[in-house]
């Protein structure tokens, strides 16, 4: 590899940060109807364990999606997140995401110094880089961090990778995300989009982070395989509670980290007292074969997150249905 | 990393062979009573994916085990795998598990020309080398395909391991196996591991085969990472149906391998008709919260096995057990 190793499995290193996404990716499973409790004790989990950050949801417009379909952490506002962290007088940062066309940002967006929210996440195609741009810009000039996160990666040329993260790297964004949003990618592709990242990032002064899915269950693997590069912003779910078959879970990445101010014990006491409940109330995620196959195939989850949703199972028909619908 | 990449994410090579270890490691789960029909549809399976060997279970002796405790793929006696595959004039290869001080070989294990079985393999843990090689002669004298296969390898120091190696490759086996029975190791490690296999076995004309555990949701990662390198045996269940955490997905591993002669397909029917049905009966194996614990600290996975057969989530409480029970 063209990249020496970063740290070691005995040591650590503090410019890892743990970005935990679980109301956020989570909320696509169940809609955003997360319980406030459930959302104000992962918030004290998060702070227990060390976690880095917290994403509360999305951003979205409410004039664009009702709150009628969808729960609150959709919108995320002020009020809401104040509602379960107060002034968040705590090391905790939180995070939201914001989906080109999909907010209203330059009003729903206030400044930083008057909200709890630290750092805003913009989600793009890649065919949106320049309305990205735009909103890292006002983003930054309000006084957030930010990170741009290129979804749908394995969709990607390479030669327009390549232009976007030219492009990203002259704006004010903190971190450009490499996101397997199928969960397509095995380790050794995954070390080599690492690499094209941190060129770009290094050469620019941005930090790397990577979002991986559990199709394959590689999430946590290829995860660490880029942290081991130097990828330093990592997103995890708790027990991998995520869209379709889930994402890196946070239990295996704090157990992996090495810093000592990450503790995972608060963390399995909420996966007891929470996610447990969540299960049996038949709210479903995780690797299942559906998700196997769109995985191999480099497709959306959707349609599998549909045949799982009218408990079907019959693979084969499914299996025949992508390869007819490529 | 020392060794060249072997092959590409394109190509295929045509000396990895897939060993389904469904019913010898998935019969840790339920003792061994697997239905006829299910091992009968499993075998058909196994024919029409393109795999190259099935394991049918262990050969132990019924005077150390009795066979009212344990279902006959205990015991793999030559009547009962006929039963399923008369004289197997396919080009599926048997294969079945010895396990050192377990077995009455000599006088159970009659010579290959008679039997329907092709490979033995031997379980040896690393104080039990001599042991095992003194099996393996006799299964080669008998006209067997051998394998060895070093349990336990994350509590075998540097030293241990080389001499086991060198001894070894002086004897007539055709596989060394690099078995994580715990699922502690990560991907960095299999790697530096599978180099060490490697080395010996090259210079010996030994193949190296992995057998992976998943409580780190990394048997798959670790699986193709040690096979990028050279590793040729790959050990797998259908959905990872084995001890605790369990193994390598046999349908993973499938769709990542592209010799054309392997087809995924008839798993798939596989696994909707027999293994959801498993589960809905109550059959328990795979990726849970104990295990992960377990992994991490590099223990047998029994103590989470039982904790999850009592229904347990308490899982601080199992974490400080562990912990005070090193």
């Amino acid at each position: 590899m063209g990249f020496d190793k970063k740290g070691s499995l005995i040591s650590y290193r503090p410019d890892i940060k743990v970005m935990d996404c679980t109301i956020r990716d989570g909320g696509l499973v169940n809609d955003f109807y997360f319980e406030d409790d459930f959302v104000r004790e992962l918030y004290h989990t998060c702070i227990k364990t060390g976690v880095d950050y917290m994403e509360f949801g999305y951003k979205a417009s409410k004039a664009i999606f009702s709150d009628k379909e969808f729960g609150k952490w959709k919108f995320c506002t002020e009020a809401d997140i104040r509602s379960i962290v107060g002034e968040n007088n705590t090391d905790l940062k939180i995070s939201i995401m914001a989906d080109i066309d999909r907010t209203n940002f330059r009003e729903d967006v206030i400044d930083r110094k008057d909200s709890v929210i630290d750092m805003i996440r913009v989600a793009t195609y890649i065919n949106q880089i320049p309305s990205a741009i735009e909103m890292i810009n006002d983003f930054n000039a309000k006084g957030y961090e930010t990170t741009v996160n290129i979804m749908a990666l394995s969709h990607v040329n390479d030669h327009d990778l390549m232009e976007a993260l030219e492009l990203l790297s002259q704006t004010g964004v903190d971190v450009i995300y490499l996101v397997d949003s199928f969960g397509t990618f095995y380790p050794e592709q995954i070390r080599d989009m690492a690499e094209r990242y941190l060129i770009v990032g290094d050469k620019a002064g941005k930090k790397i982070g990577i979002h991986a899915h559990n199709n394959q269950q590689l999430a946590f693997a290829n995860t660490i395989e880029a942290l081991t590069l130097g990828v330093s912003f990592i997103d995890s779910t708790v027990n991998s509670l995520g869209r379709g078959a889930g994402n890196c879970p946070t239990e295996l990445l704090l157990s992996f980290l090495k810093n000592p101010k990450y503790n995972i014990e608060p963390l399995l006491v909420f996966i007891k007292e929470h996610i447990v409940k969540l299960k049996e109330n038949g709210l479903v995620w995780g690797y299942d074969i559906p998700y196997l196959l769109t995985g191999i195939l480099n497709r959306h989850p959707s349609s599998a997150i549909n045949f799982i949703k009218e408990g079907k199972n019959d693979y084969t028909k499914f299996h025949e249905y992508l390869l007819d619908n490529g």
